[in-house]
This record gives C-alpha cells, sequence and structure tokens, in this order.
C-alpha cells in the first residue's frame, strides 16, 4: 500500500484510496457517509444520464458502490463496478445485495472493460487521478455499444491548475479564487485528507478534445458549482459560487 | 454617440466603439495597427477555420475588415462585414480594394443576415458583448447553409467573471489571476481602454449550451494563452500563462 508521499512514477495509479489517512478522512465525507444525497453535484449530473432501465452499465471509479446500486434501483439489467482501492470495494460489497450489480479490482490507467456490450460508462470524481485518460476514454469507447453515453464528473480545471489551492482577498475585499499554472497541464501534488494527492491538471478545450479524439461527440457540458437554492439552504457555500467546483461532461459514443 | 458612462438598458448595443477615448486607444492596440498578425490568438483561430477558396463568408464585428481582406485574399467568393461601429467601418472601407467584399452596419443584437448562402461565419471578440446571444445564433444558424461552420473568439469567461480584473499573490508569491462571481452570470462593467465598457459574463458551458440550442455542433473548444514560445519571444507575457485569455469555438451547422 502507497505511503503518505508522492509515489514514484513506476506505480501507474496511486491508489491514494487505500492510504490510510486519506480513506479515514474520506469516509467521513457527506459523500461517502450519505452517498449521492451528500454530494450536491448529484442532482445536476443525474439530469445528463440517460434512462436506465433494463441498460448495461459500467461505473469507473465506483468507491462504495452508491452509484452501482442507484443504477440497479433504477432498472438496469447489470452493472459492473470497478475501482483500484481493495478497501473501498469491500465496503461496497457489504453494502450491496443485489445479483446483478458486481465489483471488480481494477486499475483504470489499464483496465479493459469487456468490449461492446456497455450503454453507459459513468465515472464520478476520477478521471482527473488518470494519467493516460486517452488510453482509457479509448477502452471505454470499445466497451460502449453505438450510441452509448459517457457521463462523467472531474475537478474542474480551476482547482486542478493552481499550485496551491487558496482564497485571496481582491484589492476591495472580494473572495477570490488565486489561479495560476492554468495553461501548464500535468502533474500536480496537492494536500487533500492526505499529503501528496497527485491529480492531473488538463484544461477543459483538452479534456474534449480527448474525447473526441476517441470517438465521442459532447453531449453536454455543465461548470457545477452551488445553485443559489443550495446557498441559501448552507450559507457557508457562497463563497463557492466565485468558480465552479467540478466539471460534469456528457458524450455519445459515434 | 454614447458618452463614457455605461448606457442605459434602453439601447440594446452600446457601441463603445464610436466613443472617442475608447477608439483612439482600440486603433494603437497590436491588432488594429498589424491586423490579424498583431493578434496573438490568430495562429490558432485560423487553424480552426476551413478553406475559404470559393466560400460566401460573414465576419460578426468585422471591425477594421482585416479579417475580411485576409477571407478575400484566400479566394472567398463573398465576404460580408458587419459591425455596429461606423469609425470603424469608414477605415475598413478605405483600406479595401476588393470587389469581393461589402461592409454593413449593422448591430448584432438584432442583424439578420441574408439567409442560407453563408459557408462560413466568423466572430472576433465581439459575442461577449452581446445580450442576446440565442437570438444571433439562431440568425447566424439561418444564414449559414447546412454543415456550414460558425467560428469565434470570445474573451474567456475567467477574464469577464470578476467584478475587477487583477493580479493578486498567492502565499508563496505567485502571481494568481483573481477569480469572482464565475457562477453569476450577466452583465459587467469594465474600465477597458473607456470607462464604462458593457460586457456579458458567460460560463464555458453556457455558449455551449446556446450553440447547440441553436443547431451547431460543437467541433473545437480551445483556451487560450500564450505558447511557451511567444512567451519566449515576449517574456512579458509569462504571467498570462496563469489564466486562458480567449475562448476560441468552431461549431458546425446541423
Amino acid at each position: 500500500m502507497p505511503g503518505a508521499r508522492p509515489i514514484g512514477e513506476a506505480l501507474l495509479t496511486q491508489n491514494i484510496y487505500d492510504d490510510e489517512t486519506f480513506f479515514a478522512g474520506y469516509s467521513r465525507l457527506p459523500r461517502s457517509v450519505h452517498g449521492l444525497d451528500g454530494a450536491p453535484e448529484w442532482p445536476v449530473l443525474r439530469a445528463m444520464l440517460p434512462a436506465l432501465a433494463g441498460k448495461q452499465v459500467l461505473d469507473l471509479g465506483c468507491g462504495f458502490g452508491w452509484f452501482c446500486r442507484f443504477a440497479a434501483g433504477e432498472g438496469a439489467a447489470r452493472v459492473l463496478g470497478a475501482d483500484v482501492s481493495e478497501r473501498m470495494l469491500e465496503r461496497a460489497r457489504r453494502e450491496t445485495d443485489d445479483s446483478r450489480v458486481t465489483y471488480e479490482r481494477a486499475d483504470l490507467e489499464s483496465f479493459a472493460p469487456p468490449a461492446g456490450g456497455f450503454d453507459l460508462a459513468y465515472s464520478s470524481l476520477a478521471f482527473h487521478y488518470i494519467a493516460d485518460l486517452a488510453g482509457l476514454f479509448g477502452r471505454v469507447h470499445a466497451a460502449l455499444k453505438p450510441g452509448g453515453a459517457l457521463v462523467c464528473s472531474v475537478e474542474h480545471p480551476l482547482l486542478t491548475a493552481p499550485a496551491r489551492q487558496e482564497w485571496l482577498a481582491d484589492s476591495e475585499g472580494r473572495e477570490s479564487w488565486a489561479v495560476n499554472g492554468y495553461l501548464d497541464e500535468g502533474r500536480r501534488v496537492s494536500n487533500w485528507l492526505a499529503e501528496g494527492v497527485v491529480k492531473r491538471h488538463r484544461m477543459i478545450g483538452t479534456y474534449l478534445d480527448l474525447l473526441s479524439g476517441a470517438g465521442f461527440s459532447l453531449t453536454r457540458l455543465v461548470e457545477w458549482g452551488p445553485s443559489p437554492e443550495q446557498v441559501a439552504a448552507e450559507p457557508a457555500w457562497a463563497k463557492e459560487r466565485a468558480r465552479p467546483f467540478f466539471l460534469l461532461l456528457s458524450a455519445q459514443r459515434n
């Protein structure tokens, strides 16, 4: 299991989720305790999904299996959840009682899902950890039926870009998000929940080029931040409207 | 002619370009003196254009006519440049000696180009002044042949969002662009070249929704900033890599 420091480039994926400190912190997040309803972007992401009844569904980076169980509950015929974290899959299996859902331990850097049979590939907040996203998109394309959908969320590039994630006051005292490094894509090391979490910064245009290069057509792009209604319910989120937090994408396999 | 203060909402378009101070400042910009070659984003935008030989071309916000003359030079069969600024069109006409190029004074908020005949609609740095962009995209769609292209640049939302455009030092001294207000779309008043320039802030997702709603399919999206080679040639631009400056879009009419 990797330690808390950035690990060598020799290992394809860091698998930070099996780090003791990270896992403990992650397990306490609202989205880990309350599932999809604890994820404030979920209503918007959900609206980007196709109808799931009778469909073959793939979840890339399935974590505790919340989405897999949701898809089965919506009537999906088969759901395959893949994740690199043994600990997360352990809890996912424990909390899933549905024979249509299966879980597989897999490193998304190299995972090749069974080809040709899926209607939907879904991924929540996993792709910004992936170094070879072109390769993964290619394998997802091969796994989908023609006309199948890819729906995903990633950290917005405004969060992955800066060397340090921080708020600064502008000259009139407005809380402002400090942006630097946006045009310089690549590896970033942050200290979210544990030290030395390795992410990959990509511009929005690059995500779209990678999708299009792999044979997908974009159907929707949302720069997500909390809605005014969500801020009214959670006043501490007010400053989160200063910049988007997640990038939500849906695309169709050509 | 509008004064230097923000003008009332009664007038559809501000036409800041006919403001004395703004026009004087704008005329001294490298892109006004040197044309397309004075616009650092031009090589990337040019690569997004279809072949122009024999084509019918529309330039929305043609300014001094640099692109119109370029298109004619590339062999376009007909080029129509539209702009709200009488002063800019005056210079455009004076500097154009090509019967395939015509200019028309028009407010893009209401301009309806002749329907159905165009292969390309081009627009450089005009759409972020437009309040009713859905309406304009609809009229552009009607002006294009099926399969025709729309290629445009706008100020990147990271520039239109903040109440004040400014650089701040992060806690380690990195020059950082201060972002606020990103999720709150709408009217912005800035003081670029003259006081009280009115722009419209839109998120990237909103530009794409408007395109798709008007019957266009996105073909390319670039978040443009100077390349490392451009920074090597102009070291003062180094900090401009902290965040993109322009958003370049190309789309195909369905």
